[in-house]
């Protein structure tokens, strides 16, 4: 998996960075997480595939985190998509976008479905072939959650050059999900480990927007391979930070460093911060393997 | 009056413009007419004072007409404005920007009225000392209406050297209005002509945004000094211009012709064109004095 940040500054609006919005891509499938205005433009710009999106999650109604959805949604329309589209979000988002297409005289030429989040609890809001997403309750001044997206265990990969020419398409099959196969007395015919490679290891990512500092996050996520965190604010504004129910850098690393997770991108810059390498240092204080989400650029998970 | 251009793209979005959004200046204020998508990111880049900004007139709701006003409006709040704002669009905006700031829990700390439109008719919804406004109704595929501005007639400018050092500040007024100062036996004391300029000729700008070709539009605003009139297509796609209710750059010279206007600027370009050049010369044609609207381009009126 892959993470594509769109947008990576707050609410205050700012030529140095757009509001939220970011791309997990997987082999499948591009799952837009928050919607910032000016995220369509940030698509195009990022040459992203819209049509493999078919999930959308946000987290919370402040309008720097789906501004933007309402003018997606109408321009997946203009641009005569067929795909079904799924919104995750809270209560409300589906009465906000149903009302502006009333208004507009729009009627949807795609399917679209809205699925009401509960930011309280860490639900499994969507299960597919290859993944699973679970809310990650937050704390802010309005209901919001942030998302946790695990890959399923892959299959074992076959080693083409080993596998043996009469081998069945069933036999095939036990291999790759890491079976030995027997013979009619029980005895083994083929080994799995002889035929098929170790799967590459199912990944975790935990995207933690608009949040105070809050420890019980870190134990939901705990062992995920990136961790996006908030962190608004630097150290000498905790104060600021705490009133409005945001974190700092400092606090963002904590968080990674609680979580055990393996890298922390840090994100969601107030528009005061010109400048991010202090930010990074300050989380780099406490969790070493941080980085600056910054626009266009995509990270491995 | 000047008028500068935020954004002159339609609906579909673009990376060469912007959806519609520009701003009216006199001395006295902006006026905001249209609010697409990033529109408030287009007033930072073009340097307009927003809390000079106290009308905003929408002039329709399809989206790219206004899905940057909830933006707007809650960065003015983040940036504690205190001026009033008024806003002026058709029945359901009020309804649809209630609805954003409730979930958002935003309480705004500036008044803001709604001023709900009838798109029908030709109406005065604004006047100021220095101003009148009107709605121009339109022919779109909802309620859609242009904007007419109309400076008031100004005061004559007094000759400071020629003005009798023993003139009153009451024959000053008078002066400036255009009257003659009589002495008691009714003989002229001062004749306004000696003592004053000729005031700088009040100035009419038409906005006529998405509307099929109509040539009662032309009716209403005869004799403007600048029309901006949308063209979102070209004659040879005509066709498509008329079952969406737009027009083409022909039609749009047609209706500065048929005005008698003074200047044409024209705007509202599909995504389809990249050079503008020759939906310039189509409107040239029938239209001379006719400029392409450039995004971030002020056009003094």
């Amino acid at each position: 998996m892959k993470v594509t940040i769109l947008g990576s500054g707050s609410a205050t609006p700012s030529l140095l960075r757009n509001p939220s919005a970011q791309v997990l891509s997987d082999d499948y499938e591009n799952y837009l997480i928050d919607c910032g205005e000016s995220t369509q433009i940030q698509l195009i710009k990022a040459k992203i595939k819209t049509n493999k999106i078919k999930n959308i999650f946000i987290s919370h109604l402040h309008g720097d985190h789906y501004f933007g959805l309402i003018g997606l949604i109408s321009s997946f329309n203009l641009s005569h998509r067929t795909e079904s589209l799924t919104i995750f979000g809270p209560k409300g988002l589906d009465e906000i976008i149903t009302l502006q297409l009333k208004y507009a005289g729009t009627s949807l030429i795609y399917p679209l479905t809205f699925f009401e989040l509960n930011t309280l609890e860490a639900n499994l809001i969507l299960e597919t072939e290859h993944l699973t997403v679970y809310t990650i309750p937050l704390y802010h001044r309005i209901p919001c959650c942030g998302f946790l997206f695990k890959e399923k265990p892959k299959e074992r990969k076959i080693i083409k050059e080993k596998i043996p020419v009469n081998a069945t398409f069933e036999e095939i099959v036990l291999l790759k999900k890491g079976v030995d196969v027997l013979n009619f007395d029980q005895s083994v015919k083929y080994y799995y480990k002889d035929f098929t490679y170790e799967p590459i290891q199912n990944k975790i990512y935990a995207y933690c927007s608009d949040t105070a500092y809050n420890e019980t996050i870190a134990e939901q996520i705990k062992g995920c391979h990136l961790l996006y965190h908030e962190a608004t604010f630097r150290q000498d504004l905790l104060d600021r930070a705490t009133s409005t129910n945001h974190s700092t850098a400092k606090q963002a690393g904590k968080i990674a460093q609680l979580a055990m997770a393996e890298k922390l991108l840090i994100g969601h810059f107030s528009s005061r911060y010109h400048d991010l390498s202090d930010n990074l240092l300050e989380a780099r204080e406490i969790f070493e393997n941080t980085q600056i989400a910054l626009e266009g650029e995509t990270y491995t998970i």
